[in-house]
């Protein structure tokens, strides 16, 4: 489809002298349009960039099966006529969702996680939950939230969206600096601030990869308590581990007090194109569950979640007996052979003295390169015209003004021989970056 | 599937002694709860409240039907290989989404719009194009919106989520009232404010189910451009006139400045639990499109709707030569059907005298019946507990505090036999509250 240039015709009301709301003159905002484009622009360079799932084993005849038998569970479990499952499917639908139940049996089979399905709102994605929350807690201008630094790109656009400022806390080699957030915490209650919530990805956390100890994740729950501080636990990544059967332990699952507002997304485990995720909201709330109030929020916003979207997520879940770890068995193995690759290629490509250093994170779809010199859309830019290699330079998850010396590698959508290819240009878009090496020193191990 | 009472345990955080935000408390949220309560507790009472589309014709073989209608599209007009096209249902997606071109082909055939695609921006329902719209357009406190009262509640749980204060003007036998229009809108530039834009819905507005005349659509547009103006359109009926060929023209189809965003659903007339809806936002701003703003917005909101639930909605438009006119043809004629039926019914069950009227609409959903008395929510209570009735007393359409004599009939769902039923029990009902009348007086007629 080829779309003649528009035609703006001169008689028409311009909106541009008017202010728009502040979310959309944010730097972070600018920021994504501008990673859009340079990718945009060079189509066929490989990309190391979108932390998107493999797909290799789509087929799009598994929409009708998933649909097929969500549409049995109703009949058979849920004891419902034909005329009630069209209605299900076809009609507006319950704010909550038609899914709630299924995603309760799926934490407690595949996260140790019980709730009651009450708890459980079903939402148009993680981002979606995640909007919800920010914008039930956030009721006045004293309030903010605490999140780590680097963090998730969602995560700001959402809290610009409610005008909600962040206030960072580092984060290291595992996660969450907690000393730090307790310092923080102080630090902004003092300032006259209510902090609402802390959002934490503990598992494999976007853009940096690493997950936090489990002795962490319970000093993190006491201090969860000890400061009456509401998590916001986000786990898109937790269940591509190197050993599906010894992940450690969501925040979630330790969580005895509602401490933890748990949001779900099945656009890496279950199937992006549904866009259905969801949110865990147990606290108590005015007699009800802050899920209610959740709701409330969403009637006002998407009304429902398509019942077509859960019924895809909703039959999956039932076709794998609940289990994602199970349903993803053949995607966590690429994944698993896809980042070994890239760390193994990392260390053949990069000399000791180079330079040059990397995480090794145990899972996910993420590796964090630093470089000795600073990773600027500059850089980006010519790495993608010269050597044909995108990437995400990690300024981006900082926020405005920031330098930074590191690059986001993710893992989880390129071939073994795409990666090899695309280490090779990494490799000599770096080193064509680095004082003293000549290209073809730096690519001089890349054939494996 | 029956649920074992909540046990809320004792040392949970409890979130209540906290503010949450404003919308949450607002009294049009409390409105809509209880009138959900209502409804919950009279399972078997006969609705006349809910706005919903005609269930008769639904068939879930439909949405398989209509997802390989688009998936052959996309091989035959788009040329896209079977892996393309499993990446375009099953993978994360282009922000403003994978129908625009086909949305653009229905607005040209059903409604002489003729707009270029990329201004358009696929959403979760008309709800979610609403939102975007209004977060976009309210960048400080001075902002605010017109909209006619009654209005319908979604406009007001928008606006609540945005911060954005409605301003009413009066909506009377042809809908927005002209005069008042530039009355308020001049006293609100006067005390400050900065109108972003009027809200309208020119065909069968909900809840008071009138239309605007042809000729104040277009005095409307010249007020739009006289004041510098914004026209939010909302048309989710206009569909269902009694003689679909000669239905009037759309504000957008008439509007050659762009001073109109049109707000499109496909909820009655596509598949409901598909939650697709749209705006055409083709506003020049900062030298791209309104249109891409919103889908700036968007992305930090849903990121992108289901593809799989645009691919129904697709489906659907490619089935039908792209006319939903022609899609709609059967409950088109149902509508009609019940619509006369209920004018009809209620002619006969209201003698002159009895001080009830109601308007009678050209199509749509809705009729609005004035009685000789407030209509309140004991009322409706009263009516669903002792006469098996429900309906929708239309002072929840106008904001706290305000007492109506009237109540909102839906004639959308019902079949001939429940609708004579169910007049019969309104007229009962109605008949209770009015001097001097018996029951037995009121329901004498009711036989047909």
């Amino acid at each position: 489809m080829i779309l003649a240039p528009m035609q703006i015709p001169k008689n028409l009301a311009e909106l541009s002298s008017e202010p728009l709301h502040a979310s959309l003159a944010a730097a972070s905002m600018e920021s994504m349009n501008l990673l859009n484009n340079i990718a945009g622009n060079y189509p066929e360079a490989i990309s190391f960039a979108a932390g998107r799932p493999y797909e290799g084993f789509f087929d799009t005849d598994q929409i009708h099966e998933y649909l097929r038998v969500f549409a049995g569970y109703l009949r058979s479990e849920r004891h419902m006529t034909e005329q009630q499952v069209s209605r299900t499917l076809l009609q507006y639908g319950d704010t909550k969702g038609v899914i709630t139940e299924l995603i309760a049996r799926n934490l407690a089979v595949d996260e140790d996680i019980h709730v009651d399905p009450r708890s459980v709102v079903v939402t148009v994605g993680f981002q979606e939950a995640l909007f919800l929350v920010l914008r039930t807690l956030r009721a006045d201008d004293r309030d903010a939230l605490l999140a780590p630094s680097p963090t998730y790109v969602g995560l700001t656009g959402a809290a610009l969206l409610t005008d909600l400022p962040v206030l960072p806390v580092p984060s290291g080699e595992h996660g969450l600096d907690l000393e730090e957030l307790v310092r923080r915490l102080h630090a902004a209650r003092d300032a006259g601030h209510r902090v609402r919530a802390c959002y934490v990805t503990p598992d494999f956390a976007n853009p940096v990869g690493v997950s936090m100890t489990v002795d962490d994740r319970h000093r993190l729950l006491e201090i969860a308590a000890a400061e009456g501080l509401l998590l916001l636990e986000d786990n898109p990544y937790g269940l591509f581990h190197r050993t599906p059967d010894r992940r450690p332990p969501t925040l979630k699952s330790l969580d005895t007090e509602s401490r933890v507002v748990y949001l779900g997304s099945f656009a890496k485990s279950g199937v992006a194109g549904a866009r259905v995720g969801f949110a865990v909201a147990d606290q108590p709330v005015r007699g009800g569950l802050l899920a209610d109030e959740l709701s409330k929020i969403k009637s006002m916003l998407t009304v429902n979640t398509s019942p077509i979207a859960q019924a895809v997520i909703g039959g999956k879940l039932i076709a794998n007996d609940f289990s994602l770890v199970a349903a993803n068995a053949r995607e966590t193995a690429v994944y698993q052979s896809n980042l070994t690759q890239v760390l193994q290629g990392l260390a053949k490509r990069f000399r000791d003295d180079a330079g040059v250093t990397w995480n090794e994170p145990d899972g996910g779809f993420f590796v964090v390169v630093t470089v000795p010199f600073t990773v600027d859309d500059a850089f980006l830019e010519h790495a993608a015209r010269e050597h044909g290699v995108l990437f995400t330079p990690m300024h981006h998850f900082f926020g405005a003004g920031t330098e930074s010396r590191q690059l986001r590698l993710s893992i989880s959508t390129l071939t073994p021989e795409r990666i090899e290819e695309g280490l090779d240009r990494l490799a000599a878009a770096v080193t064509s970056r680095l004082p003293g090496a000549s290209p073809a020193d730096a690519t001089a191990g890349a054939v494996s």
